[in-house]
């Protein structure tokens, strides 16, 4: 499948031979000089003149980046018998750290195919400072990473950019935190938090990042807006729109109703997981790396914002919680969606395409999960909308980041536990406010365990 | 100067030739590398197979590495009349973004004597999943750089490390939150908020840190902990004791009355700045990169905490606050750090020693400094301390990373005011807690920057 969609051209243009005699030039002495870091790497206290991140002070220090075994954590075999986990972060309260566990790193993959030129190199004397612009809003925004991410959402056509100020984050963790910050800056003079809400199922983090300081400006009000929504005159209150939705994959829009602050959570609006319909325009819009190239480790987010005042108090946000945000995610973020955005130009072609990978992939899955569920006969899965999607040129189906697993046996009134019963370890459906009949299925973790998880389902009966 | 402190040898040996036949390959390779990248910078959407973080974007694209010109910020010259900002970050609201400013940028000009050694790679599928060690307390910490940070501990003998939690942060600023959370987690749920107290002058940006959110668990209760620590009985209340301080470098100790619960803000506890008389080993000690090498960029700080329990709140604060910390800046940082304590092997010999240089560079820009403000007889300074120095083997005089200059004439009263008339911006005294005689002047910044304020300071009668 070849993505089709807007493509916009900003390559300086061809001269085809002289870029690929640097291609050429550099993979050879990206490898010399990988290998000489992981050499290197073997005498510690010697010296590789630059170090492989994560490989110079690796104590066995064997591994070679050509080297096609998945990288630590997928090294561990799976034995047959192992209890799948299959949830991201599962803990609720401090004492109840998480689990090892789901994680988008289905992409892994993906970048071990794109090799040598998603690798990032950061100088010892760059980006030391706090300020990336002083002179800009968001004055700890990379430039090369604002001008990728507005560039790769002009290529997608997901969402509009013109005229929107980009606030920059520690993922969109923290921006949602900011966003509620921002909105509900006025109405906590009065010292009376604004309610927080999110029709169920809701992301099941909500809750605790929103409590997470029993802040003074706004307090989490539940997964049901109707008290505000209806007839509470002009309550203002802040009404959390994850579209695509996590967990259940819904298309969603804001209620509008009463005197509601919509923040966009559009994490999942990226075309491996549901068609592009329109470019989307609201108040304050909210993405991730993790979610587009599996990058969670990078933990970074931003947000589109319309409003400059708002922009302004989210960047103060995040200026007094973690003084603005790695510079050094931000460069290597900026690489990595310079290479998403240029394989979807000409000079690039033959270079694996994201997108592309991504939809692929996500399609064989829901297939398998579908073939896995009809087999077994003891459970439903979500339905999902189809439509036309405007940077793929066709008709597409979504298929989400996550399953929404509903068991059908009739005896069966928890399908966490049922399923942990089975050696499958999921997150049930009332930690996300809504039917214990559910559970969120992680469809971005490894091959070996998405593997292993459609075999156990279609053995369940 | 050659400092002789405790060292450990970590290096698993010799074998010289074969390591430096690697670091000449290696830089070779890295040379011939960094070109391409520029080069291939200069063709957008053309590719280079890796991208130098920052260059491969820039429009203009013509800045090799080794070119001693310092980076864009330096780059903008200062007019003999311009007005010069020394303070790191004003913004008091959201309304008032800080102005360019202060930084430990002194330090981009070792890193350029670094060179290729310092610098880090990341392959674009590396460290991508949420979790650095799923099985570990901190479980988004990087093995490498807790490692390389409790290494230099050791090297420098600063703090205890065995036996301690290292929790990692967005920056010591998520990790001071993350630690006020921790400490009055229990009392919280009373829902009255652990009054926080640090005595004036103290670090201007711990009120609004700590009541950014308005947290029910924790509340700023001013310079003044004589309430707290006389008969106020067994309230409890949390003590921030930074020591070196911030802005007036005193050594300072929690005053140990009442119930207090101290977080230790050791940030610039580090040879350069002060004499290294002892191992810490309070409950709670906050350090960061930026002050220790300059990455400020990097927004890295780590925790080192004696009680388990403590340290789980912490772990679950920053996973609320942003599901983690960047794993790009932490294996950053673990080379830069590495680069450092190799730096003191012998086998590295002739490689510039961090501590060296800066408080070489210190005790000049203190000299500069006093010679001004008594060429100029409108000053003071405030006194420091000298001690023997456990890590350089030697009696040695503090050198602050911020001055307190105190203005002495009889008809100024406001002494941020009276330097700004002499275009010096600098931070108030009163914006400390303290007397607004008094303003802040950071040391840490670019030659030119000091050059000039030193030049100006001498001039003022």
């Amino acid at each position: 499948m070849v993505a089709g969609g807007r493509r916009e051209r900003l390559g300086a243009g061809g001269s085809g031979l002289a870029v690929w005699a640097l291609v050429a030039c550099n993979v050879a002495s990206l490898a010399l000089l990988l290998r000489g870091f992981v050499d290197g790497g073997r005498r510690r206290g010697g010296g590789g003149a630059v170090r492989a991140a994560g490989t110079a002070t690796k104590a066995d220090g064997a591994r070679l980046p050509e080297d096609e075994t998945a990288p630590e954590h997928a090294a561990v075999a799976l034995a047959p018998d192992a209890v799948l986990s299959l949830e991201l972060c599962v803990s609720t309260t401090y004492s109840s750290p998480p689990r090892r566990s789901g994680d988008p790193t289905m992409y892994e993959a993906f970048w071990r195919q794109v090799g040598e030129r998603a690798a990032t190199v950061i100088p010892g004397w760059q980006a030391m400072s706090y300020f990336s612009d002083a002179g800009a809003l968001c004055w700890f925004l990379e430039p090369a990473f604002d001008r990728e991410a507005r560039r790769l959402h002009r290529l997608v056509g997901n969402a509009v950019v013109d005229g929107y100020h980009l606030v920059v984050g520690n993922g969109a963790t923290q921006l949602f935190q900011a966003a509620m910050y921002a909105l509900s800056y006025d109405a906590a003079a009065a010292d009376k938090p604004v309610p927080v809400v999110s029709p169920a199922p809701y992301y099941s983090s909500y809750p605790p990042q929103t409590d997470i300081q029993l802040s003074g400006h706004f307090r989490w009000a539940g997964g049901d807006a109707t008290a505000f929504s209806t007839g509470a005159g002009d309550a203002e209150y802040i009404e959390l729109v994850c579209s695509p939705n996590n967990p259940d994959g819904a298309v969603r829009e804001s209620s509008g109703a009463g005197s509601s602050k919509p923040i966009h959570d559009l994490v999942y609006y990226w075309p491996q997981y549901t068609p592009i319909t329109e470019r989307a325009a609201h108040d304050i819009m909210l993405f991730t790396l993790s979610k587009i190239t599996g990058h969670a480790g990078t933990r970074l987010g931003w947000a589109l914002v319309k409003d400059r005042e708002v922009a302004r108090k989210m960047v103060y946000f995040v200026d007094r919680s973690s003084i603005g945000v790695s510079k050094d995610s931000q460069l290597r973020a900026a690489n990595i969606l310079a290479v998403v955005s240029d394989s979807y130009y000409d000079e690039l072609r033959g270079v694996p395409r994201l997108f592309d990978f991504a939809r692929r992939r996500m399609a064989e899955r829901w297939q398998a999960l579908r073939a896995a569920v009809a087999a077994s006969g003891a459970f439903s899965l979500q339905e999902v909308a189809s439509g036309y999607c405007n940077f793929t040129n066709q008709i597409v189906t979504a298929c989400p980041a996550f399953a929404w697993l509903r068991c059908e046996k009739e005896d069966v009134e928890d399908c966490a536990a049922f399923l942990a019963g089975h050696k499958i370890v999921a997150r049930g459906g009332e930690q996300f406010g809504g039917d214990a009949r559910c559970v969120r299925v992680n469809m971005l973790d490894r091959d070996q365990v998405f593997d292993m998880l459609v075999q156990r389902i279609a053995a369940i009966n």
